[in-house]
């Protein structure tokens, strides 16, 4: 994979994959994570792999919405960190809140791989975006002892900070699983996902979805997230969003 | 997984999922296996997950090519083995054709692990199928000492038996990749191939493509293969059954 010039026409698209096979080695990631991968990659191919101006407005509000909470939160998984860690971490400094380690097969190992890879990719972060350096080392990496569950929610998945997720009123999870979605819209959380399946029901569920690949979008958030502050849009209509979503892919079919 | 009732929606997606992390953990895939498990995963949701009608019509003239074979033969990969490698030796079974096995990453461990598998499903087809268990045990399977190679292919991809790939006139190859399916078609062979992506090069290489999820058609052809003998269809038309398929899939989108 390494000898794949930058000019190949799916560059973007194999290094993502090779993020990811680094990852499971790294033992961050469950067994069914690069499945759900695969799943993105065929829907990313529908979009034509680049971000459509129907994402571009999702980004934008998502921006809009992060920077005006009163808590916001960056919720992770496997996936997440794997692909997008370093990003993530950029866009939580300038927004002076936590990430948070939330996954649904919880096992110390694997915690323990994600935390220490989001280390690293907070150093990363800093070597690449300098100007932010000192809030990218202030932002706090949580995860490792929950004290707190998410109401309606079984399992380990529930489990989670009390100053990170529980207590935030908006919250960014790229990658979601449905039923944690719905439990934290159920709470009264602004819940906005990154979704590349806009019939999935995390994508239904959420307050604003996001249909693009999560490496290209998180580089836009994070410009948006440095730009100008602006107001949330109150007729936001998720359910359009999703459907200008599928006509996009609609027409790469036809 | 073991807990996941038949009645589930999804219960055979998730039973393939299960075959396909177990063969993973048995060291029978190449580590961009699970992803690409994960794109058919997508296209078949695009599907409704059944075997539509365009399908049958390509199973059926699958079926009729290699029954009216000069020499058939099966090629296997490690999703092909994971997947369905019981169904396809019972199908090698009835034609009298080997099985060999081909993969893209070839290593002696995964060769090892894949052969292993495909001893302990002819037992296991045996089983399933006592009426033909004969046949089964006399099914050869083909890979561990390739003498010939497939011209205009590099690396090990190409290696192949003389008394198999290289002879044979027609080839049904589940789940392959566009630069052998290419090569193979350049050899003036008949390329029958099973592939979710109606958009892939390998769909559109190959002689007669099915578009449908692999274990599903399988079975089906298996029936099919049992069946009265029948002549080809001087006039399929590939390209409109790619064309068809799609169709299929834009109707679950609107």
């Amino acid at each position: 994979m390494g000898d794949v010039p930058e000019s190949h026409p799916r560059y973007a698209s194999l290094m993502a994959r090779k993020k990811m096979t680094d990852a499971a080695t790294a033992g961050m990631l469950a067994e069914s994570a690069l499945i759900a991968h695969g799943r993105g990659e065929a829907f990313d191919y529908l979009l034509g792999e680049k971000t459509c101006d129907v994402a571009q407005e999702a980004i934008r509000e998502t921006s809009t919405r992060m920077k005006n909470a009163e808590r916001c939160v960056i919720s992770v998984n496997g996936n997440a960190v794997a692909l997008a860690g370093t990003e993530l971490i950029a866009c939580a400094a300038v927004l002076n809140c936590p990430v948070e380690v939330n996954i649904y097969y919880r096992t110390p190992a694997r915690m323990k791989a994600l935390l220490s890879a989001l280390n690293e990719q907070q150093k990363q972060a800093a070597e690449l975006y300098p100007e932010i350096s000192d809030q990218i080392f202030a932002v706090p990496i949580l995860g490792a002892d929950p004290d707190g569950r998410i109401p309606n929610l079984e399992g380990p998945r529930a489990k989670c900070h009390s100053d990170g997720i529980l207590s935030a009123d908006v919250i960014l999870v790229p990658l979601e699983d449905g039923d944690r979605c719905e439990a934290l819209i159920a709470m009264g959380k602004t819940v906005c996902v990154i979704d590349l399946n806009p019939l999935s029901r995390t994508a239904r569920m959420a307050s604003v979805t996001i249909v693009d690949e999560l490496t290209r979008c998180v580089s836009i958030l994070l410009k948006q997230l440095m730009g100008e502050e602006e107001s949330p849009d109150d007729y936001w209509d998720n359910e359009k969003n999703l459907q200008d979503s599928l006509e996009v892919m609609l027409r790469t079919l036809d």
